[in-house]
């Protein structure tokens, strides 16, 4: 019996890949109760990253006690993909929105924890990092990080600290002597699905800082402290991350995997799909779902549904896209996407509307499932 | 090669039956060029159903000019079905609402004309008259069609006249001596779906006649003369359609027809799939597409799209129902529903949807058809 791969992008704002899988699972079993369904939730780099991942390839979840945003002890945890080589890291495991729900303060939280789990994965023998930068409550470009990797900060006076968003600017000496060893010998990822650079006006202050909770004093000082560290990053250790985009991803922490672990940035899908092996296993496939919240002229931009689309077309396996909106299909069926169907399955606003979105899903695919069936 | 039949209801408010099957017709085309699509729009008794016939079942359109609702002349039209016995009329070609627009007036307005289209078929060797009865301006019990058939008026004065809405109530003699001897011989029935009673607080002044025009005043008139007027039938020509339901359908014409045409009238689908000879397309058919403005719980109900499911499971042939909005499918797979999909690709309301039901239906359509031939 072939596989059904299930490869849906989260339906922003209503429901997660790992919940889109399941309910398209669902869907498929009234109808086929023993097919072999393969759900592959896709990480976009934010909260439900390393789960996405564990989901798709197995692998081990290491949980982990350290450095929350505000350098309060949490309980955090990483991914180790099965061969023990690869890590994936979710930055918003230890410094994500979540934790500092009431208490927000862009100037305060740290990255710190973030620097952990990663110092830990490498103990652990892992030789590639992915670090997914999505959801984050930081703008500290990443030093918290570095700092718990064995980077060390001092003040103009001498004095050693651990830089937040508040005091960048007070950055004067960056020694890198104490950092990991191992540390230099990985390959380290960031994944993110923004260009932002680090400062100015589409930077990572301007852009995401209010929604971190500061108001416009504050994201004009996180600006400057952002563009200052930024300077003494490329005179002291000869990175230059100034107009790196995606390096505002995360407050900074893109910028900061560049320049202090010797990262690089990856946007889009097919770093997703080389993980999860996609293309072996749409050898044994006889069907693909995918889908998304909106189906539009982005979606040919490096999206999920593209991405999965063009490698379907490339096997000759069909593939339904499964979506919220139908915003025009221009080019959609060239890229190898068999059908689309929306979930909206009455006439209200999206305000409205999400809240079926798990029936209306259910539902879609249960009809496609059956028209499937039909002995046409 | 087997046909693909397509039998939607109307999109009420957006879409009548015959466009439905335009749309879906062109959709499959795009894929398919040269399927064997068979298009059967469905009359529901009002505007358009005529023509409905005439598509699916081929015939003649014979244009007349008769009586209009104020008495003036009107360029009206009805079919004669292939083989010559079967007449089919809609009332709204000589006494439907758009021809009194600006003008309506239920208490003036006459069934006249609808009596010489009936007339003019049975002069042509029409021994079946099916007259459907939506979209009327009219009030007047069919007084106008039974005057225009023979029947005479007399007030209690003994004067000769042709009731209408506002003179129901005059009616003291009603002589049949001079109707038409082909009518005594023909069938005749009604399309409606309603089954509103002739009178009372269901009935048609009280329900209807406000959207034909009449205030609240000129509504109480209409409902005394309603009965009035049925308590001179049920003495003189000893029909009893006090109670009958729908006798209250195109004020009241839905009772004059049984009153005065010896008719019986008939709700839902079962009528039309009988005319159009379903259940023998079906033997050649592999595929049917049905639709409606909205599936839920009222479509168990004699509609569309279960009269059609229930013949297609009969008949072992797929049937896929493309719909507005889906409220439920409760029920709907078990009366031989195969697969049901909204036209709704974009969740915003009603009123903004509306306007593009057609490019969505096509694009439903399109994706359907794109599904079936995925090689699964």
């Amino acid at each position: 019996m072939k596989d059904i791969l299930l490869i849906p992008d989260s339906f922003k704002g209503t429901m997660s890949s790992a919940e889109v899988c399941d309910v398209m699972e669902k869907a498929i079993r009234t109808r086929r109760p023993n097919a072999s369904v393969v759900p592959l939730p896709v990480a976009d780099g934010g909260e439900g990253s390393v789960d996405a991942f564990l989901t798709a390839l197995g692998g081990e979840r290491v949980a982990l006690r350290v450095t929350g945003p505000f350098m309060e002890e949490v309980d955090a945890f990483y991914g180790i993909l099965p061969g023990g080589e690869r890590a994936v890291i979710e930055m918003a495991a230890c410094a994500g929105l979540p934790l500092v729900e009431g208490r927000a303060d862009p100037a305060r939280t740290t990255t710190y924890g973030v620097g952990q789990l990663m110092a830990h994965a490498l103990s652990r023998g892992c030789t590639t990092l992915i670090v997914g930068l999505g959801g984050s409550a930081t703008n500290d470009l990443g030093c918290g990080m570095a700092a718990a990797l064995g980077f060390r900060f001092l003040n103009a006076a001498g004095k050693e600290f651990v830089p937040t968003g508040g005091t960048l600017a007070d950055i004067h000496t960056i020694e890198s002597d104490g950092r990991l060893p191992a540390l230099s010998k990985a390959t380290v990822v960031g994944m993110c699905d923004i260009d932002n650079p680090l400062y100015g006006p589409s930077g990572a202050a301007h852009i995401f800082a209010p929604q971190k909770g500061a108001d416009a004093a504050l994201v004009a000082t996180l600006d400057r402290g952002l563009r200052a560290a930024a300077g003494r990053i490329k005179t002291q250790l000869g990175a230059d991350i100034a107009n790196l985009p995606g390096a505002g991803a995360a407050g900074g922490l893109g910028g900061g995997l560049v320049a202090f672990a010797g990262g690089r940035l990856q946007m889009g899908i097919d770093t997703v799909l080389d993980a999860l092996d996609f293309d072996r296993r749409l050898e044994n496939a006889s069907l693909v779902f995918t889908g998304e919240g909106k189906l539009d002229s982005q979606s040919l931009r490096g999206k999920v549904v593209i991405g999965v689309g063009r490698r379907c077309k490339r096997a000759g396996v069909p593939l339904v896209a499964v979506v919220g909106d139908i915003d025009g299909t221009d080019g959609v069926y060239e890229e190898g996407v068999t059908a689309v169907f929306s979930i909206n399955r009455k006439a209200v606003p999206f305000a409205q509307a999400r809240a079926t979105s798990k029936e209306d899903l259910y539902g879609t695919m249960e009809n496609i499932i059956r028209i499937l069936e039909a002995p046409t």
